[in-house]
């Protein structure tokens, strides 16, 4: 849904329009631009806090610098709705997140002005110094290239790596470090504190004044007191300025902190930082959630609300009649608390995604053996392995697409040395919304090269369950268990714990001449498929294969002797995943069927509603319908009168 | 070969034994130690100067520590020499890195002592802080848990994720930052000239006793000196002292820097430090080769120099009459050069490997195009990204195995972005001495799944050089080459560009019945066996399939069409590699042939000589002609007379 724009927003259609208005209509750009995502973040949803807490900023850097010839890279992502307003996107940013409409995040295909793709976190000092380089080398020496990154995204590896690189290259390069101490939830670490402590009274500062102070007042006791406090001067000056800071022991420039809502010193500051050359660090202190008053008190919980009232702030949710099934992530929520009680060997682990992957209800139940790490997905595996090199269960929740970040720990860390850890990979598979960079697509494919690894999913709440309660059973070694976003197929899902024999896939239903062979919860798609092929004299056959790795080679057996055409059924790419360890099983004993793989197709998924690109793919139960009747797949004798 | 140790270190046969000498005898142990693994690997081959570098410490550490109930993690493991050598494994440290001997790096399946295989770097503070967690969660508060790292390996992003993970937990953790402006090739960076200034005459320590010394001075000036001195101190201690340093601003206790060649000192301050709970540091300064002449002055040259004589300092080499043929990094190396005087846009980008991948070349010979950016493989590439946003065309040589650390990097940055970025995969398949933690075993199957990307491989050096030269090419896209460590088998090689049809693969000969399809320099083993299998009737024809991404499909029609046997051969893992693709290729086409896949099959490959591990996987020379006469293939009724 449309809605109006604010009277000077309305004619920002790009940044040389903002250029044209007088530094004193900057706050009134800035009312209408938190007004205007506000307006229609409410109606269409999406990510809310994180842009509303960077409108000033946004603003100031358009206003200031050239882009895009000058070059801006917005970390992550979800703060970049005001970006994107301000550079030709206002009148379709109701389509944001929509089938076909603008993407959540800044791409490069969408507008010149995103000047790198994002998504994921702790990228733009890299992205940001390698356009600045280059730059310097075809000599545009007066091109300037910022990266705004927020304190939790600098706790990811990367960002480290880059700023370690960008303090010895000479290069015109401005990080603007946007701190307001979240990630989607608090962030944590040595690091925030460190801030925190820099933006408080007793700060660095707030030091250098008081020293300047004391100083200036010890000169004037005598000549003595003079001559010392000169040392103590020189002494300061030539050390401690040089390294008594995070940043400027990285070689940066520090700069700051600085109030990230006051727009015209914020220009201010940006206009004077533009002429001084090499690696600085702009400090901003902001609030997520700015100008929202619910927002800015309950930042994880408006990070993405969903629609919302506007003026009263109730979030709007669909109200059911009827008991509902819960969300994946939180059946592992619950599952792990109680596997937990039983098993005290038992720890979780997340990085900065405790409400994501609902791993806050066991940092609240179990507060020691919780652990948020903050974004850092490559700690998260290792640490998780040395738990378990203690005799420790670790339960690491990852993102599917995340875990990507982690992938030489997981075979280097954890499956070389066998170490008994287990991944609950969520979001894996199609994730909707968030669009390509998010899709879990790939972890089956590249998880089931590793050796020693399990790698298993769930086509339901119990089987979830299930698979956690045999993960953590004695020496079940590394154990991927991964499923998607969104709800399962279960009301009635909290029952007691099975054991699930590693390597065992189930039979769904018998059929005939054609299998169907799911792996998740996709599976739930073959079976309304399947219900109504039933219905018109067709009978494929249903196995749950529920491990890629080890195979069920008993069940496949089975199949390959009493089906001539197979299909496989994976909510991931098709490229290596399910249907391709299938393929091998085949080729490893000799056996011949025509068989088709249904999965994500080589190329990047954009985003839109998760059955909207299931169907994309082929693989709703439509699709799955489709693709038998193309089989030849003839209808029975005893088809059901109708 | 082995050769006898020095008077004390016989008697060490574990660190129970070191522990019952006294202080005074410390620095004659550690002169025999060094002098053994000099002895040794002068005659055995293997790393060298890195465990010369850590001799005091080791002994200091193992003098002091409970080990191994007192938990020592050596990150990236080359220099843990020492260690194996006083923790049981002094007797066989000759059959180091050999097929069958002990491993190069700390194993756990080796040795109690060994508490986490390494190899990788930068792993080691994530691991034992899971170490220190664990025993802090049991209550085993008297339990130490040290990581050594070097300041190399500091600068890899995981490694500044542990510290900021580490800075809040309170359990017992020391970190050794073994500095000494060291990776394998001299470290690079911001935070390597932090750390220089601060062991420098200008540090942070020399900066508290000369303000110590003023204030102390000013205070006997007078009333108000003292007061404002007092004001001062106070200032400095309530903030300065906090922040100033980068490791204190990460909240751990900073210790040093001291010389890590005072054995007797290192374990005092050790046995000092095991008092003092929490997060803490000690920064220690060594030399890498100390105590060896040669490898102090030429500290990259003697990383592994090989064999050598001791006395002298000549390293040994094969001497050939005839010229050999290059090594393929070297290929690389003098390629790239080539191609960059020619196309301008070309730039080089490597993590920490200016010399293990002959980037160095290059740096040397265009400075302002070639970067090594520290230890920082995830950097490397989105920076890559990054130059490539802006119309360079970046090539970034990465080790196979260490790919696994920028994978998300190569997904979210460069291969949903298409951007031209050119993956140089070094080291790919079995590597050799190094063992599993180095084998580039699944970048075929971990890169084939991704969208957008071309893979491939070339079989000989001329390859190398075209597909080099065509990855190049204006709107390529992303770009992987994966290649081998050792030589090829060109001596001719420098031949002039051609480029070559991104998706080709060739035909290296016809055969009958049977055809072997091979991918990269294994071909080489494939053209042995087939000369080999001439003479006795057999003629498999030969496909060199160059690209598992994109395949050429008209070669693999032909292929399906002429032969009903096929065998796949690729120096990689089995699941979900080229053979695979192939499958997949068959399955999509609706070919059925009796195919077999020869690759690494799917557990650990431990270290050894390459051919030696070819062998055990059976795909040298010899298990190839092995696998064909396994599939029942019929001698040719026109075999060639012998």
């Amino acid at each position: 849904m449309q809605v109006p724009a604010g009277k000077l927003l309305q004619n920002i259609n790009q940044p040389s329009d903002l250029k044209q208005l007088s530094e004193d209509d900057l706050e009134q750009v800035c009312q209408e631009l938190r007004q205007y995502i506000i307006d229609v973040v409410s109606v269409n949803g999406g990510h809310f806090a994180a842009s509303l807490g960077v409108v000033e900023l946004t603003v100031a850097l358009h206003y200031i610098l050239n882009t895009p010839y000058d070059q801006l890279v917005w970390d992550v992502g979800h703060q970049a709705y005001g970006h994107k307003i301000l550079t030709g996107r206002r009148d379709v940013f109701h389509t944001n997140r929509v089938y076909h409409g603008i993407s959540g995040f800044p791409k490069r295909s969408e507008s010149e002005y995103d000047t790198f793709g994002v998504g994921h976190s702790s990228t733009s000092i890299s992205a940001a110094l390698g356009m600045a380089v280059a730059s310097h080398y075809k000599g545009e020496t007066d091109r300037q290239h910022v990266a705004v990154i927020g304190d939790g995204a600098m706790t990811g590896g990367m960002a480290f790596e880059a700023l370690n690189h960008a303090g010895i290259e000479s290069s015109n390069l401005l990080v603007i470090l946007n701190d307001n101490c979240m990630s989607i939830d608090p962030n944590v670490g040595a690091l925030k504190e460190y801030l925190a402590d820099i933006t408080t009274s007793k700060s660095y500062n707030r030091f250098r004044d008081d020293i300047a102070y004391v100083l200036n007042k010890l000169s004037s006791v005598g000549p003595d007191a003079f001559k010392y406090a000169k040392k103590i001067e020189k002494s300061i000056k030539g050390t401690i300025l040089k390294q008594s800071n995070f940043f400027e022991a990285l070689k940066f420039r520090y700069f700051g902190p600085i109030d990230g809502h006051d727009v015209k010193h914020l220009a201010k500051v940006l206009r004077d930082l533009r002429d001084i050359p090499g690696p600085k660090l702009l400090h901003c202190v902001t609030v997520k959630g700015k100008g929202y008053a619910l927002a800015e008190k309950d930042q994880t919980k408006w990070h993405a609300p969903g629609l919302f009232d506007k003026i009263t702030g109730e979030i709007k949710k669909t109200y059911y009649e009827k008991p509902q099934p819960p969300k994946y992530q939180d059946v592992f929520g619950h599952t792990i608390i109680e596997l937990a009680e039983q098993n005290p060997k038992i720890m979780g682990i997340t990085p900065a995604m405790p409400s994501g992957s609902s791993m806050n209800l066991m940092m609240k139940a179990m507060p020691n053996r919780a652990f948020d790490v903050g974004i850092a997905e490559q700690h998260a595996v290792t640490f998780s392995a040395g738990l378990a090199t203690q005799g420790m269960v670790p339960f690491c929740n990852i993102y599917s697409s995340f875990m990507q970040r982690a992938y030489d720990q997981v075979i280097h860390d954890v499956a070389i040395q066998k170490l008994n850890v287990v991944f609950c990979l969520d979001r894996a598979g199609l994730v909707g919304a968030d669009g390509g960079t998010h899709h879990g697509a790939y972890d089956l494919a590249f998880m089931r090269c590793i050796p020693n690894l399990t790698v298993s999913s769930p086509m339901n709440e119990e089987e979830l369950r299930n698979l956690m309660y045999t993960a953590q059973l004695e020496n079940a070694g590394p154990f991927v268990i991964r499923y998607p976003r969104g709800s399962g197929v279960m009301v009635d899902w909290k029952r007691p714990f099975k054991e699930i024999p590693v390597g065992k896939g189930r039979k769904i239903c018998d059929g005939e001449e054609i299998a169907i062979l799911t792996i998740g919860p996709i599976g739930n798609e073959a079976a309304k498929a399947i219900t109504q092929l039933n219905a018109e004299g067709f009978y494929p056959a249903h196995y749950d294969i529920r491990f890629v790795k080890p195979l069920d080679e008993t069940l496949l057996h089975e199949v390959f002797q009493k089906y001539s055409k197979v299909i496989t059924i994976e909510d991931g790419c098709i490229e290596g995943g399910m249907g391709t360890a299938i393929l091998e099983f085949m080729a490893d004993n000799n056996y011949s069927a025509r068989i088709v793989r249904l999965g994500i197709p080589d190329h990047v998924i954009e985003h839109g509603e998760q059955p909207e690109l299931w169907a994309e793919c082929g693989f709703d139960a439509a699709g799955i319908v489709h693709q038998v009747k193309a089989m030849d797949v003839k209808p029975s004798a005893h088809i059901i009168a109708s």
